[in-house]
């Protein structure tokens, strides 16, 4: 609900002229602009470290290796920061999360940035009950956990059992490395499809399971490791307290716990000004060659020579750069593997949150329709309501060539089966569409389909020479959340400051 | 066995003056030469169709295109034509082929292609038996089939089910449109490995179905969808002739039957050398934009104009391009969902076929070692013996990072295993990996993971606006082969030519 200056997004200048060398002061405090640098088009600039992307990731290095000392500039292929975080216009002045948008108990990373921005956090709306769309029925349910979608029957049991199968399996696998999981060939070996199919006979368990993959990660169960899904869970926690299914699906005491106030993107757009002008946006990165003296990273307008680059991107979108010479195979196919899911957020704002007088919280799961989960994605005083669904996978896909129109009436009748005729007419809608969007191909994450993470796993990580690695999908804890993005960054600062 | 001139390779002259019109001859006969033509670097060209690969897709269609009385421009990455057909050169300046290199019974438009280069093809060796290496033992079987490998056990009947029960599925599949099968969910939801354990007990059949996978596609079966391996055994037929596994998998009346004079490489070299001059090669695409006038493509040194462009490439290689405006998401996230497979082919020299005289096949297939399958690659004379191996998806990431001395040694000792101690001690040995080879960034085809094809296989082929697709994996018929490529080129250019 911000008012974001374009101003805002694109900073206040430009980079250094050609050849001159960007050094930060040595370890500036936490918060210090550098100095403002001014550049040409077609720049060519000098630093320790260039970073490849001003998302959560890249930011977060930024801001680690310019507080150890390090000169850094960072290229950015959008006109703004933030990547998969991005507050979405809604056409009167104001924004709704587009992209990333909770937070919840364990992320310790993205909150402590958080609180170091000084954006603050309140409760998601939970207060109610939960919409069960499925075989043309509406029904309620009880808030969070899958089991309380399953009606009064043998369902309920049926997924039970398998959830406790899958919790079990969850606790094997060692958070960041699944590929050194016990089983981890035998898990890896199959579609998260075949072993719900196999673990559950109700029609109700597996519509659930189901909706776990799309909601998770914006992709049918068949396209999703079993071994992958179960390390996305073990990675939802922290050092202190082990990842659980739970945690990553609830509302209450899980990953959607809270949201920001003003929106996740003021987090990545506060970090990205107290950076200041060694981000440099719309710069899409073309090629990056590795020579004896360090890199020579490529992108519209600009080429940097430094010691070390940082690629904080999807596996996939990293692999559109030419690398000269090529990466080792391992990295190489490791980007061919490991592919975006396909998602859009829609949004429709209404005067008031009418649901919520209809004891309702505003969260659904559907079968059917354009959207198959739901968030009442209102301003924290409820002066106006506003509904958000996901549109994912095979929805998406449905609706990959049509008009906005087409798009809008589709996710205005799936919120209307869900809440009822008022939804029909709001003030405003918007939605963000992710798998047609150049630089992230989709979202919210990268995943692992069978073999990929067994065969190419290290190379997430794994620097090649002077190429490091970063983006949520690179992280242990809260891979694929903003918190893994932030862990992601910090890791990396870490070891691109000791290779230095 | 060829001696390939560089000149040859890279044709006699260069390409037309920026801005110029390249316009042939209208449908001149098969087999014209164009006109020679002549470009400084940075050049600006203008044609009907500009064709992106210079392998056996893309030059099959520039030869039906110039026929058709198009103009046409192929920019080519490489210094050489062939994609991955490719003469590996031995080091005595002769050739061995190190990429696609068998034709077989219903590979009919690669036959014609060939025929009408003048270039003659001759049996593979398949005299005597095979080598069966598994679990550290070593023991011959009779050639050809996967049911001869088994020992006389009860895993026969094992695999024959198995089999059975696979090849009636076959035929359940359209060729060239999987995901319109009857079952096509079902089979896209699981892995070829969920499969193979699901219908088979013994360790035997479970190897060769493993053996299967990874001597067609250079991928682990875990990797594999099921409704793919199944759409690549339907496709290995023509019109008259369904698909089955035995001609996909066989030397004698398989893909593997026959080999080509010269190798396969010069069926490319020639038809590139009678395209002349408008193929520019070191032209890597960067770029291709589409606007209302058609597309601009813009490559290393090189820019073309034209009004309609074929993209000859695998789904993962063209992902590298830069589309502007981005591509539809169907297109854009199947090029994240297509991989390829890991592999080399590793080649020892010897005085003579010394396997023969030991009443050897040269093929053998192994469970342990660098090397999973080998043929007899020597000349028609068999004036000298030639072993190639293939180094195939887990045992080439074994090597990702090895030197050219590791991997010589581990090739020697896997083909010592397999054919005795004379095989330590050859007079040459090259090898060609394609895993880290930037243009073709694995092989020998891209490959569908489970919920690929059902969600995004129709987007293999579908044009998007003025871009066209070709390459092997867009073809019905013998995709992954170098029929399949041909056959691409074919469909691809009457396509093109009823969009002009």
């Amino acid at each position: 609900m911000t008012r974001v200056s374009r101003r805002r997004l694109l900073g206040t200048g430009a980079l250094t002229a050609a050849g001159a060398v960007v050094t930060a002061a040595a370890a500036p405090p936490a918060g210090a602009r550098t100095a403002p640098l001014a550049a040409p088009l077609d720049a060519s600039l000098t630093a320790d470290v260039v970073i490849v992307g001003a998302g959560l990731s890249g930011l977060t290095a930024a801001r680690d290796l310019v507080a150890a000392g390090r000169s850094v500039i960072v290229l950015e292929a959008r006109e703004r920061p933030g990547g998969r975080v991005y507050g979405m216009p809604l056409g009167d002045g104001t924004t709704n999360e587009g992209g990333a948008e909770f937070i919840g108990p364990t992320q310790d990373r993205i909150a402590a940035l958080a609180k170091d921005m000084g954006v603050d956090t309140y409760a998601t709306y939970n207060e109610g009950k939960n919409v069960y769309y499925r075989d043309g029925k509406r029904s309620l349910y009880a808030t969070d956990g899958l089991l309380g979608a399953v009606p009064p029957d043998w369902g309920v049991v049926d997924l039970e059992l398998a959830l406790l199968k899958l919790g079990g399996m969850v606790q094997q696998v060692p958070v960041g490395e699944p590929w050194k999981a016990a089983k981890a060939e035998e898990w890896d070996a199959q579609t998260f499809h075949t072993w719900s199919r196999s673990n559950s006979l109700s029609g109700g368990a597996r519509f659930l399971m189901d909706a776990f993959a799309s909601s998770t990660l914006s992709m049918r169960s068949q396209e999703v490791s079993l071994l992958y899904l179960l390390n996305y869970a073990a990675s939802a926690g922290n050092e202190a307290n082990p990842g659980t299914i739970d945690r990553l699906i609830n509302t209450k005491g899980g990953a959607q716990e809270s949201r920001f106030v003003g929106g996740s993107q003021e987090v990545p757009i506060r970090l990205a000004a107290r950076l200041g002008d060694i981000i440099r946006y719309n710069a899409p990165v073309r090629s990056i060659a590795t020579g004896s003296g360090g890199v020579t990273v490529t992108a519209d307008g600009v080429t940097v020579s430094a010691k070390r680059v940082v690629v904080a991107m999807s596996p996939a979108i990293a692999g559109k750069i030419d690398f000269s010479p090529g990466l080792p195979a391992s990295r190489a196919q490791l980007m061919q593997r490991y592919p975006m899911g396909s998602v859009a957020k829609f949004v429709a704002v209404y005067d008031t949150p009418f649901w919520r007088a209809d004891g309702l919280t505003g969260q659904a799961v559907a079968d059917s329709g354009a959207i198959d989960a739901t968030f009442d994605n209102s301003p924290p005083d409820g002066s106006r309501g506003i509904l958000m669904g996901f549109m994912n996978q095979a929805n998406m896909r449905k609706l990959d060539a049509a008009p906005s129109a087409e798009v809008r009436a589709a996710g205005l009748d799936s919120f209307t089966k869900l809440f009822g005729d008022k939804a029909a007419n709001p003030t405003l809608t918007a939605f963000q569409r992710w798998d047609n969007e150049t630089w992230s191909g989709g979202g919210p994450v990268g995943v692992a389909p069978p073999g990929a993470l067994t065969a190419f796993g290290p190379a997430l990580r794994e620097p090649c020479g002077p190429i490091h690695w970063a983006g949520t999908e690179t992280s242990g804890y809260w891979t694929g959340y903003m918190d893994g993005a932030v862990r992601s960054g910090e890791r990396v600062a870490k070891e691109v400051d000791a290779a230095l």
